[in-house]
């Protein structure tokens, strides 16, 4: 790859996390254009340049959030290739962190945009769906699958062991913060996570 | 109390349920006070008379539609109170009434509807939230309580286990239906349910 189309890919990168963060400062409907190229640092006709028109930007904007925090996600499940000998403990890890991505302004202003527009938007939830919570999901049942198998956990489908762990988890978070309007404390982001590894091992710890 | 505001009660209440319909068959933005006025039989400054505006008009829609959601869940969680000697059947019985309420037409409409005006309406989340998951959820605890203290289920913190219930059912709901763009199908519905029950009874049955 040039210096120079280097140099496009990390202005255009600029741009639209800048335009993620003044989409989440003031909502779609009053963000201006002005004001993410100023947050960004360039010229307004270059954002147009880049990505034409207030619609095209926010699009790109949510789906390079969702990227941001799917990488943060299956970074954290990652943890659980090499468990070490306690279980418990690693879950217990990995859980938290997960709540606290979940619970993280980056990923609260994703979901509060994302269900904000879509009247507007229709397509945004699927793909957000797809990137966040699907592509964690099936990493997650890939690491519950081999501890399943090492008769480390009881054998079961993985899809759904690990779509009720995630559930387990975000449930309560949302709850608690009320679809991202509110920000949970982190006292109560540990209490949720260990109870749901807790119920989540009674549930399929094997024999 | 007199026919006269019976009848005044009454109407109001039927301009609430034809607003709640307009308002989900058009969104928020398209709805217009004449379909409403069109679809509730009676004439345009009537609506004006009893709610008077757009935003009012939605407001109380919503709210008159979470009371109805929320009676709904709570006839459901009622049925645990003769649960019968089979308590897994009880609770898979209860488990899937709940979650064919959530996948239910009013349901989603009013999730799509509250999520999609959170910057316009950001009370709505709380108010939402308080009559439909926060009511099935304590008075869920309360059933358990019962089971727990008659050795139905182990000893544990009856509002964390509805919470739970409530999330393994939920959680894997929302996702399938895409935050209520989605109708799920009836078979996935059964699955969902019957599998947040069985994990549900692996963590919390008695000793």
């Amino acid at each position: 790859m040039t210096t120079a189309s280097r140099g496009r890919i990390d202005k255009r990168q600029s741009i639209l996390t800048a335009a993620f963060t003044v989409f989440a400062r003031r909502g779609y409907a009053e963000a201006c254009v002005k004001e993410i190229a100023e947050e960004a640092g360039v010229a307004k006709p270059t954002v147009y340049n880049h990505l034409n028109d207030k619609e095209n930007l926010f699009r790109h904007a949510i789906e390079a959030a969702a990227d941001e925090v799917m990488a943060a996600n299956l970074e954290v499940v990652e943890r659980l290739r090499e468990p070490g000998d306690d279980l418990r403990a690693a879950l217990e890890d990995v859980a938290h962190r997960l709540a606290q991505v979940c619970c993280g302004e980056r990923s609260r202003s994703l979901r509060r945009l994302t269900y904000g527009q879509v009247a507007r938007f229709p397509e945004l939830i699927e793909l957000v769906q797809a990137r966040t919570s699907d592509k964690v999901a099936e990493a997650l049942a890939d690491r519950l699958a081999r501890f399943s198998l090492a008769g480390r956990l009881r054998s079961c489908d993985p899809a759904v062991a690990s779509g009720q762990l995630l559930a387990l988890l975000t449930g309560p978070l949302e709850n608690r913060s009320h679809l991202g309007t509110r920000k949970v404390p982190a006292t109560e982001v540990r209490a949720v996570s260990d109870a749901a590894v807790d119920t989540f091992l009674r549930a399929y710890a094997a024999g």
